[in-house]
Parts: C-alpha cells; sequence; structure tokens
C-alpha cells in the first residue's frame, strides 16, 4: 500500500477521485486537521487557525505514515524531514515552490518534489493584461471624469505593435505571450538559457538570456515578471536593470516580489521613470502598510491572490495530482517536477 | 484631372501620399478650411469652430469640384448632395458611417459611399477586453482596498471558460472575438443572416441569426455590441433582449448608444440584474449630466473615444484611402462599400 496524505483542504469528491485512482493507494485525510480555506480554492487558511493537541497527534501520525503528500503539511515545513520519514514525493499546491522545499530542506535529500506549475497560469496571464489594457486605455482618466460628469473626449493608445518583454518564459510566461500576441504586441522573452529550437521561441518574436537582460528590457514598452523566486532571481531588476528600462515604461510582478528591488521600482515612479506599475507580489507581504506603493496613484495592488481561483485551481489541481499518482505508481517521470538545485 | 477633395484635417505627408497616388488625381485642401484636430488622429475638431466668410467661399468651391472625398465635409452634410454636383464617392473616416450617409441623403443617389472599417476594430476590441478583465479581477474592489491601505486576500474570477456574445461579427465583431478566444472563453456571435460555410465560423464557437437573439444571450457571461447604427439595430437590446439577458452578466458597447435601450439598461443595473456595462457610445452625446449612468459605480464611461488612436489610425486610413482611389481610378470594386440600403 502507499499512503497518501492530504494536507491542505480538498472538496470532499476531489478527495474521492484521488482515492479512485488506484487500488495500492491510502488516502489520509481529515478535513478537521487541515486549515479551513477561507474562500474556495484556499490552501492556506486564517492565520489564527490551529489544530487541537488530538489534532495535532493524529496529523503527526499521518505524516509519519505518509509516502506522498499532496501540499506541504501547515506548521509542518521546517521539520518536514523529521517527521515525515518515509516520504518519497510532495506535490505542492503552488506553481512557484521552490522557497517552501528549500525551507523544508528538501534540496539534499532525494524526496520528489513537483509544482503545481499550470494550474495558475491563465488568472495571473489575465492579471497582467488587465494591468497593460486599463493602462494604454487610460482607465484612471475615465474613472475620474467619470466622478465630475465630465465629457471630455481624447486620444487613447493602442497595444498594436508595443513590445512586451516577459521575464520567465516557464508556463506564466508563455500564457502571458500566448494571450498578448493576439493584440498585435511584440513578445520579447527573457530566459536563462537559450536551447537549440526552444519551445519558447514559439511564443516568442525574440529571445534573451539573463544575462542579457538590459538589452532586453530596453526597447520594451510593457515588462511582465513571471519568474519564481530562487537566488538567481533575488532582485534580478535591481536599480540598474531598472534604470535600463525606456522611459515610460509599465512593469508587472505575477511573479515573485523579491525579483524587483522594490525601493529602486518606488524610485522610478516617483521620478516618472516608469508610467506604472501593477503589482500581485511584493517584497514583503502583506505589504507593510507604510509602503510608499500605496499611495502611488499609478500603481495597482494586488494581495497575491489573483491566481485564487475557486473550482478552476481546485479542480485543475486534483487533475495534476491523479495523473502524477498514476505515473508514480507506474514509475514514470512526474510532471512538473522541481528542480531542487534551480529551485523551479 | 479627377478633383479630390480631402474635407478634414490630414497629416501633410499623408496628403503627399494621395497626391502621389496616380498622375490623373487633383488633391484639395487647405488645412485651414477644416476643423483642427482635437488630438492626432480627430477629424471632427473643436465644436466652437467655423469657417471665415472667405474659407466658406473656398470650401464650397472645393466640394463644386469634388468627384471624390475624403471624409464627409463638417457643415455640409445635409446639403451634400447641392453643394457637390459632381460628387460620385465619399470614403468616410468613421467604421460606422450609414448614418451620416442617410443624413446626407446618399441612399437615393448612385454616390458611392466607404467606409473606415477595419481601421478602428483593434483599438475597439481592446477596449472590450479592457472591460471584461478588469470585471473578471475585480479592479474595482482593489482600488477601494489600496485607498484604505487594507491587505485583503480574497478569490478572483477567470475568464476561462467564460461565454462572450458578440452583436454584430463584422470587422469589429472579429477582432474582439479573435482577442477572447486566446483566453478560453467561449464566443457566441450575432448576426443578420449565417451563410453556407459563414467565414464569421472562424470566430466563434456559435452563430446565432439576430432572430434567435434571445436564445444567444441567455447563457452569456458578457455581451459585447459591435452593431452599426441602423434602422434594425435601432434597440435591437430592448427591455425584453435585456431581461433574456443571464443574471450578472455584463454589458460592453462599441457599436452604436441607439442599439441599446439606455433606460432599460439603467434598470437592469439598479435592479443587480446585470453586473456593470462599459460604454463608449451612448443614445445622446455627450451624455446628458442629467444620465443616470454617471452615478452608477459598476458602470465604465468612455467618450465616444476608445477608437481615437493617434498616427495608427491616420496611417492606416491614408493607406486605406490610397488603395480606394487606386481601385476608383482601375474602375475596380472598392474596400469597405457601404450598403446603402443596410446602412453597414
Amino acid at each position: 500500500m502507499i499512503d497518501v496524505a492530504i494536507t491542505s483542504y480538498l472538496e470532499e469528491e476531489h478527495v474521492e477521485s484521488i482515492r479512485a485512482v488506484d487500488g495500492r493507494v491510502r488516502v489520509l485525510y481529515r478535513e478537521d486537521l487541515v486549515p479551513p480555506p477561507r474562500w474556495p480554492g484556499d490552501h492556506v487558511g486564517p492565520s489564527e487557525w490551529s489544530r487541537t493537541l488530538e489534532g495535532e497527534e493524529a496529523f503527526l501520525d499521518m505524516l509519519r505514515e505518509a509516502e506522498v503528500l499532496y501540499d506541504f503539511p501547515r506548521g509542518h515545513v521546517e521539520d518536514l524531514v523529521r517527521v515525515a520519514p518515509r516520504l518519497r514525493w510532495v506535490q505542492a499546491s503552488m506553481a512557484g515552490a521552490g522557497e517552501v522545499a528549500e525551507r523544508a530542506g528538501l534540496g539534499d535529500t532525494d524526496v520528489t518534489v513537483t509544482t503545481a506549475s499550470g494550474i495558475y497560469s491563465g488568472p495571473l496571464a489575465e492579471f497582467v493584461m488587465m494591468a497593460l489594457l486599463q493602462h494604454i486605455k487610460n482607465l484612471e482618466r475615465l474613472r475620474r471624469d467619470k466622478a465630475e460628469k465630465r465629457w471630455r473626449e481624447a486620444h487613447t493608445e493602442t497595444l498594436y505593435g508595443k513590445i512586451l518583454c516577459v521575464l520567465g518564459m516557464g508556463d506564466i510566461g508563455r500564457a502571458i505571450a500566448s494571450r498578448a500576441r493576439p493584440f498585435g504586441m511584440r513578445v520579447a522573452g527573457v530566459k536563462r538559457k537559450i536551447r537549440a529550437k526552444d519551445p519558447a521561441l514559439d511564443y516568442a518574436d525574440e529571445l534573451y538570456e539573463t544575462r542579457d537582460l538590459h538589452a532586453a528590457l530596453r526597447d520594451a514598452d510593457y515588462v511582465a515578471v513571471a519568474l519564481p523566486g530562487t537566488p538567481e532571481t533575488h532582485r534580478l531588476l535591481d536599480p540598474a536593470a531598472i534604470s535600463a528600462m525606456k522611459q515610460g515604461a509599465y512593469l508587472v510582478n505575477v511573479g515573485r516580489g523579491r525579483v524587483v528591488d522594490e525601493a529602486a521600482l518606488v524610485e522610478a515612479l516617483e521620478a516618472g521613470h516608469l508610467a506604472g506599475a501593477a503589482l500581485d507580489v511584493f517584497e514583503e507581504e502583506p505589504l507593510p502598510e507604510e509602503s510608499p506603493l500605496w499611495d502611488r496613484e499609478n500603481v495597482i495592488i494586488s494581495p497575491h491572490s489573483t491566481d485564487n481561483v475557486p473550482g478552476l485551481t481546485n479542480e485543475l489541481q486534483a487533475e495534476l495530482f491523479r495523473e502524477n499518482l498514476r505515473r508514480y505508481l507506474d514509475g514514470e517521470p512526474l510532471v512538473n517536477e522541481l528542480d531542487k538545485k534551480l529551485l523551479y
């Protein structure tokens, strides 16, 4: 028997569907041992929640048995290797699972980690396109004029012919590119290493390697960050990179907050070097009340939840897990396996 | 010689390019005889502008000579047939030129009218997609939370799998559909008559004829109006059609204001039957100050200028006109010819 512990909230129908994958699977799940979702599809739960003493015992029993974990267990990330000695594989519920895998100390083990990459791409790409469109169509001006009941004809702009630089051409970057190009935008993709016949070429008009970042940024009207949080991407958009951006460019970040030097971003916005920014992620979350980003008119702030789409995510998550569970049982390579050195 | 009078503002380089089309063309254009553009690409000019007495004389001389007009002449639409006795063809600067052609009484003449259909499709489709995305991602809530510096995680929605009903599958409708489908939306197109192997089928998942409008509206999460103003489309979205729309649906109008019964729309918004609306066109323009639309939070008001994209439009306009002028000289059918009975 293979013991699979589900360690964050999952609807009963999805739990059942995982149970039904194979007779060799034993599913361990108790709804009262995982944080209640704050909304459909939430995997984190309210910060004040905790298990009862009895619950904590039962949960530790589950972890002790588990060979497979569906999600990193709340309260037991740092001591995961110790409390789950039989662990072979963790299916994470987030697209960027590198940070949490590192916190769990799995980098030095042979425990496999798979991410939920792909599940969140659509909703994140929608946030990026919303940001671009509300900027190009000057929705803020329409809103202000409306407040004054002011009919003021004026010209707008178009995305047609504009250049969008996408940092990170993984699943999220590709989802962004494939929605931007039907608007007639040119996509300049940035990735760590360009391979021969790189599949990312199907999504971008040009590809740049990360070391040529400044060249990629120079002509871009829009820059979308779709990079995971890794040591390599940490503050990749540093003051020099932000300076290299075109005057009047617009930044969107749906990757990780630490990819952008936030103080340098604020400075560039204040100086008028950048026309605006739309941010779903921040260096520190929740964004501290004293952050100057709150007060900037030309900034959209989204509380790292633009990818929280109920239904869509849990259904796709369970589907991904079932597929991976079948592969695991058959000894096949898993989908979305995390490279524990590169952390993505 | 063929006398071509340019009757709205055009940049010198574009005037030159028209002059260069053919030696048989004589271009009549005086910048001081046409309203100055309020922004690059504007063809209407400020309302208080008028010609001097001398200018009016000179302008009438131009119209008297003209066999071809590039744009309907401000101040001489209603008496066009009388003041331009040699007129054979008018190239309009707007996509929906049916109304103005009717006002000019050209329906009963054999004067050809061509529209600027296609020029405006991209910017209009961008307005539609902006409206859909800011609604699905709840930008209003983000904005309000930001004003209070409030970090409030919550779920959002996705366009994936949502149904967009597009009224009018001409150039604008197709531009909308081809930008919406990469988001995973289903497009239900509505058109007057479905032909065998209808080319609109390349852009829609389903097609409905106008007489089946209610069936098309019933399941749509979003409805985008891309219809010209004609007697047939007048108040097509009447109270019954608006009632037929799905509870919580969202309406976007980039066609003509008179296609929608505005009072019924306001009622549906107030009753919560519709979730919101984004309008670039209105029954009366400018939208009167007493219109209740100004005060509705869930309504985006754009002063019929979301298609005013400087550069892009005048460049494409002049290109279209040169192409049509060549065809006219060669006796070939023109691009974008207006059906003066159907008015589109």
